[in-house]
């Protein structure tokens, strides 16, 4: 089966979480940019599920390289999403943690995030 | 806010797996449960969106206790999702990883998962 299509997640690597609290951020920007693909890439949406909804985590320094990676992706026209955490629980209020990018066709995500490590 | 609606997803306890690994096996079963949802129960679905997705990550101690929970939340008429890992990297193919449970009014939910600890 060739895979065409993938959604990223990156995550902040300077924020300390516990593995439960980064699966819950994680989860939130899957859904959050999934559910802004199946509005204005319906096709790209239905691929990826069809595919198996392939999925990457990945790891940037922080949010200063998570900003920009977020403005490339919006410039690029890829459905996009950012988690905001409230910070009940481990973080400071409105701590930007993660985003999620696609899902795309693979060698569009590639351009922006292709160089980043895997959480 | 009074927040009514939530997701759960639930990990075993028994499988070694990297952060970044638990984070996307935790956002397939979410991804995929609030598909099912959005199906199944689309005015549950969109509040729970509206309501800025909750969503709780909690620990079984096996295969075995997932698989009774997930039998509990079919059994409820609740959206449920599975993930089978495909076992490429880090387990052996075909492992059950996670489940997904709701978005679902939180009573219910409670019903089936109140009694588990938090990831």
């Amino acid at each position: 089966m060739n895979l065409r299509y993938k959604q990223c997640v990156v995550v902040r690597g300077d924020l300390k979480l516990s593995t439960g609290k980064w699966c819950a951020q994680v989860a939130h920007a899957a859904v959050s940019s999934a559910e802004r693909a199946r509005y204005e890439r319906p096709l790209w949406y239905r691929a990826w599920l069809l595919e198996g909804q392939r999925k990457i985590v990945l790891l940037a320094s922080g949010e200063e390289e998570l900003m920009a990676l977020y403005k490339r992706a919006t410039e690029l026209k890829l459905p996009t999403s950012m988690v905001v955490d409230m910070g009940l629980t481990e973080i400071p209020p409105e701590t930007l943690t993660c985003i999620g990018i696609g899902p795309a066709p693979e060698e569009m995500m590639d351009r922006i995030t292709g160089d980043l490590p895997l959480f």
